[in-house]
């Protein structure tokens, strides 16, 4: 093997200066700035991952497909791409992984249906994207509920499931929306407040919460919001990778 | 921000031994242990990579979507896997990734659909993964190609490949196959001859060649196959997710 001189080392050094600006340094920095707990979650054997959330979690999974570790129950969006590396990278753990989001999930709807697709599946570990439709809905579908039903709902979901559920680890992921073809300048700031509710929560019932809305601000410092969810809302394969590294940063080992 | 301890350090750096034993490690360690000549392919703008092969690369693709970068028409196979990747950490590069595999195909059937399932895509960068069936339809299902069948196809349809898009960069994988409910002891070693004939004829036509039996053996060690492809063939997620992190090791930058 031949020594590195110094202009090969000096071109290695500024590589890798270049390489952290990159995707897992915007990652890392969206979590260094926010002011969530950034809590990690242990991964230990033979744990049971479910996956819980609205169109963004559900990603066009086969919906009567209940198998577990199944590529098409998984859907094709970050829970998928997410699933695959936490199967691939524990190997010996033994872990079983499902998806149940729902397109068009409000909060009220998870409740609904939480026996069936939560408890029943005796997850260890719980993760949540829940809450853009419980603000776009409300703007444009008519739908009633506010920002207080939507925190509301929410801790009383999380009682529920604390309650049946003492030792379940929970991954709460902020809500989150960027300028597309379905979300204009009128979402902000007013979403906002359905983001810090998203956060209060996931402090206040220690969960590990992932700042999706500054991880995707600062991905549109890399390329435009069409890039990374076309719609402002849902997002594409760039986007839904980002949201798996942002997901599988909250796991530890 | 408190300064490390020395303690504190020699658990760093333990871990970091461990580190290097996990999967990262053992496919460097199977580009480094094959005799190939571990090419690299340059990402440059605006490439249009094509995903090439049988069912392996099909990974259940929606085969009437003609869509650059869309989730259903990659799949949810290491192509998908790789592009999400591709896709996340080149948001200035403007790539458009494509899959065409198609389940149970030949070389020979590569051929027959080339002009329009590759040509017609321009492709700059072109992986193939192909010969499993070259190998398996003989045995099981009465196909009359023999090892110089597969080999001297996939000869020849690489040269009217280059000849008509003589700047393509191409990576070749190399089929794989490990004992399960498909493959038993009887493939080995008459399958290898399949292998190797990749492998020189990636070396020939100066493509990037992936180890993919290497990898999935050093896999072996980590798991059963039943973990990394059921029936020997068809990779699980946790296989799958394996393929796509060699495969991106063949692109620099």
């Amino acid at each position: 093997m031949k020594v590195p001189g110094r202009r090969s080392f000096i071109q290695k050094a500024s590589m890798g200066t270049l390489m952290a600006l990159s995707i897992p340094q915007l990652i890392l920095t969206a979590f260094a700035e926010d002011d969530a707990k950034n809590k990690k979650i242990p991964l230990a054997k033979n744990e049971i991952v479910l996956f819980q959330g609205d169109s963004i979690t559900d990603a066009g999974r086969a919906r009567e497909n209940f198998n577990v570790n199944d590529q098409k129950a998984l859907g094709n969006g970050y829970a998928y791409l997410a699933t695959a590396d936490l199967l691939n990278d524990n190997p010996q753990k033994h872990l079983k992984i499902y998806n149940r989001g729902i397109s068009g999930n409000k909060v009220y709807q998870l409740t609904e249906r939480w026996e069936e697709d939560t408890f029943k599946l005796e997850p260890t570990v719980l993760s949540i994207l829940i809450g853009v439709n419980d603000f776009w809905h409300m703007k444009k579908h008519g739908y009633s509920g506010t920002l207080e039903t939507y925190r509301n709902d929410y801790k009383a979901l999380l009682d529920k499931t604390k309650q049946k559920l003492p030792d379940l680890k929970l991954i709460i992921g902020e809500p989150f929306a960027i300028l597309g073809t379905a979300v204009d300048a009128s979402w902000f700031p007013a979403f906002k407040e359905y983001q810090e509710a998203a956060k209060e929560i996931a402090n206040s019932y220690n969960a590990a919460f992932i700042p999706y809305q500054r991880i995707f601000d600062n991905a549109l410092k890399l390329a435009p919001g069409e890039y990374w969810a076309p719609d402002g809302v849902h997002p594409s394969i760039a986007g839904a990778r980002l949201m798996a590294t942002a997901w599988l940063e909250t796991i530890k080992g």
